[in-house]
């Protein structure tokens, strides 16, 4: 059994504008599972200097970070680990004897994904979004040699100075022209306002070979399940996440659990 | 069962310089018992003001609050109930929606001790010591009524100061006259290197009719057990760090145990 919770008990928690349960569920079911004396906790914050100066004080082992606080957190850390550094975005927190790192577990579970699926990077992708989770998945796919994409963003700015970045086409609309890798990096689809929406036009989807959501909520989104109609290979969000959280475990705990682990942590998680 | 840990979980905490195991054990077995979605998990700091901002900032419910941080983390807070505020001392401290109050569970205890053993007020008192503890002590003793007392500190600034806040007497050395009730709130018989320390010589234990100790680790110090050889009534620390422990519960709960409940947590936490 689990150690009971005790002073010698390692906290690690999330700061996120609107916590969900799969971090907590993920982390507190490995936890169980290997016997380790730590315990996680989702936390929300009007105040994220206070709340990273507590990480600090209270010798919080780790914190992830989400929406909206990925690019203020930076300031208030004491580094980045280079992944971080590279696209000025960090998901995660690590804290070693009161000094602080960011991380991007978003952009290492990018790599991995893309690597597990096995996908060319000569292929030509077309991807949708501009926010802090597309800039690890465009900085992800540049770092595994994918040269021609296209980066779809209404937000000029963010879209713009994002592509180029890395070296790609900025678009603000869809437009008609086909790409053989789809990936969405919006909220469409997403359980809430725009669970119905589709991220791509039909036509889109009837002429690629492989679509990706980075949408974990629902796994199958209106994206994917035309897609799956259509015969086409898919890559949900559930798979990034599950590998952003175990990468951060890997950080936090210094062990890797075990892929039953992995795979009853992530399915607990799930439901 | 009690929930799992997830994104509604209530964390509660203390902060001390040295985490003891009691607290995490008591409140871990009542949310247990009370399938309440709580948990408690003990810190130190060395960084007082960022850890209380912590507090604030990520919603942490209650936080006990030990040596050496009772009187430094009163200008930290936006304000005190009374009886801390009487005793400038707070071991407690409640967060309602970011306003975080300081309270004195210690104080409520020893005003429960005193009235469960129903000693009565007339009893003269010799008591030991001049710190956050016996601040607290003094105090109940002076509100439950007791007239006549002793305060014995080596210390003369703060054992004067306090005796004569409450209208008792200050003295560097205990000396030789009796008294019925003897009161120890020193660290002279607690685990460490005063562990075999008689609080009061033999000759005073002998002529006493009761023996409080407020040292709680062991329950019955070298004072409690030569008091008890000589059949002298007996009230241990383990009682009062129950008893404060249960208020600090109510505070941030809401709810009550059973005195069932309470004993079964109680013996818990002492194993």
């Amino acid at each position: 059994m689990k150690p009971p919770i005790g002073r010698e008990t390692t906290l690690c928690m999330s700061l996120s504008g609107h916590p969900g349960h799969f971090g907590s569920r993920f982390h507190n079911r490995l936890y169980e599972l290997m016997k380790l004396d730590y315990v996680y906790k989702a936390f929300t914050t009007t105040d994220l200097p206070a709340a990273i100066g507590g990480i600090r004080a209270l010798g919080i082992r780790g914190c992830a970070v989400s929406m909206p606080f990925k690019e203020a957190v930076i300031p208030l850390l004491d580094g980045l680990e280079a992944s971080a550094a590279a696209i000025d975005s960090v998901n995660t927190v690590v804290n070693e004897a009161g000094r602080l790192t960011g991380h991007n577990t978003d952009y290492v579970a990018i790599r991995l994904v893309l690597r597990n699926h096995g996908i060319d990077p000569r292929t030509p992708f077309l991807l949708r979004g501009s926010g802090g989770m597309a800039k690890a998945v465009v900085a992800a796919l540049r770092d595994a040699g994918f040269t021609q994409g296209r980066v779809i963003a209404r937000n000029e700015g963010a879209g713009r100075a994002l592509a180029e970045r890395y070296g790609y086409g900025w678009h603000p609309e869809i437009g008609e022209a086909p790409a053989p890798l789809l990936i969405n990096v919006t909220p469409l689809g997403m359980e809430g306002p725009e669970a119905e929406t589709l991220a791509f036009p039909l036509s889109l989807i009837a002429a690629c070979d492989i679509a990706f959501d980075v949408v974990a909520l629902p796994s199958m989104t209106p994206f994917l399940l035309a897609a799956e109609r259509s015969g086409k290979r898919c890559i949900t969000g559930h798979e990034v996440v599950v590998l952003q959280a175990l990468e951060q475990f890997v950080l936090y705990t210094g062990m890797i659990p075990s892929e039953d682990q992995v795979a009853d942590a992530a399915a607990f998680a799930r439901t």
